[in-house]
């Protein structure tokens, strides 16, 4: 059986349950504590070498990480029912989109989600454990945002400013439905387009409902992602929920 | 026939040729002056939202753009010959390979490239020179990129830090080249990973080529890459004669 390493609050582990559930596989829950630091252990970074969530094991023990690669993994080994257009030039659309939201929302929500969750504890640190724990994150880009919610919490303004960057979602999205026609960001079908943005709607419909209701071809398809049985199967819940169950396994 | 919106000393452009040379089409070929600022003109941006070489038109007029995307793209019109292995997982390595070097490579690399054929021009900018091209340029990554070679030029710490990053690429490629056996990064046969990874290996060479050395299995990839008829058809050459040649089309 497939084994994956997630959180319940995590986008990208969200990404690969909705892939997964689509497909209809099955996989052995293993959660990651992200808070007392799982994903930077030794064992944890000999598969998963950027020490975030998820990871998927393969059947036969090799690994897979970041969240669009295993998207394509599974469509390209498990190809029915499909989640990514057969036109190559939708492909290149999806994959441009999906590119866009990590590199341009995934900052920006962290923001909000780490705020939440990750600020209670590590505010707490000692100056002893904050130094342990920073010199086991291997990406630049994490030591900073653990410092931030470790010693200096986002601004009201740089929440203001994140929030900002995240609406920028809809605006793009908006465009897309509008050019596809269907329903659906890319092409005549759900795709790993609506997969990679699912995630990301689900926190701004939890953190600024009147920002989604203001983008009603937005709010259509988010109603028509939240219906599919996938979203079920995937449980893709309330973000304060999903953390309790994140940090309640031990 | 395909359009390409390049130039000759952009890594992402070089790609791109190498992938066009690969699959043997041909292109008409339209220079960028990078330095001209045009990458930011609203045409271009209307073509490239990200204000970044290279763009390609395609023959109906749609556009594409980053050069992962775009090579996928060229591999799902024109397969033959392949630049992408068969097994997904083969595939999921090439993809997390080309995603790690634009993540972790890409901006070091520019601490060199620009400081050497943009720092020259951009320094000499007036405050309002400086402030009109800052206003036009979409990212913030490039804004501070741009900011630095006009007003703060990069320090020998942060080239010495940059290079330290950027050789990181060679212990990857290593690493990579020991677990294939074939001679090429992913799998049996040269791919994307391969023309992901060329670009860079050539400004390694020429920066630092004691480094490059120092690795015997990416010096004798480096001999395979070069001997392709691909790598003469796509010109890439020496940085400081294709950055004249970018730069004399007016």
């Amino acid at each position: 059986m497939l084994i994956l390493y997630h959180g319940w609050r995590s986008s990208a582990s969200r990404r690969v349950r909705l892939c997964l559930a689509e497909k209809g596989l099955d996989y052995e829950s293993r959660l990651v504590d992200m808070i007392r630091g799982e994903q930077h252990s030794p064992e944890y970074l000999a598969m998963n070498p950027n020490g975030v969530v998820p990871a998927l094991i393969l059947e036969d023990g090799r690994v897979l990480y970041e969240s669009s690669v295993i998207a394509e993994y599974l469509e390209e080994t498990y190809p029915t029912p499909s989640i990514r257009p057969a036109d190559p030039y939708e492909r290149a659309t999806m994959r441009n989109f999906v590119r866009w939201v990590d590199e341009k929302c995934l900052a920006k929500l962290i923001v909000f989600n780490w705020s939440q969750s990750m600020q209670p504890v590590a505010s707490q640190w000692s100056e002893d454990e904050l130094a342990k724990r920073m010199a086991r994150i291997p990406t630049p880009e994490r030591r900073e945002a653990w410092l931030r919610v470790a010693r200096k919490p986002y601004t009201e303004e740089e929440k203001a400013e994140a929030m900002r960057g995240l609406l920028l979602l809809l605006e793009r999205m908006d465009g897309m439905l509008e050019a596809s026609g269907s329903g659906w960001l890319v092409g005549k079908a759900y795709s790993i387009a609506d997969i990679g943005a699912a995630p990301f709607v689900m926190r701004i419909s939890e953190l600024n409902a009147p920002a989604l209701a203001e983008h009603p071809l937005v709010t259509d398809w988010w109603a028509r992602v939240q219906a599919r049985p996938s979203f079920t199967t995937a449980r893709i819940e309330a973000y304060i929920e999903s953390a309790a169950k994140d940090t309640a396994k031990k």
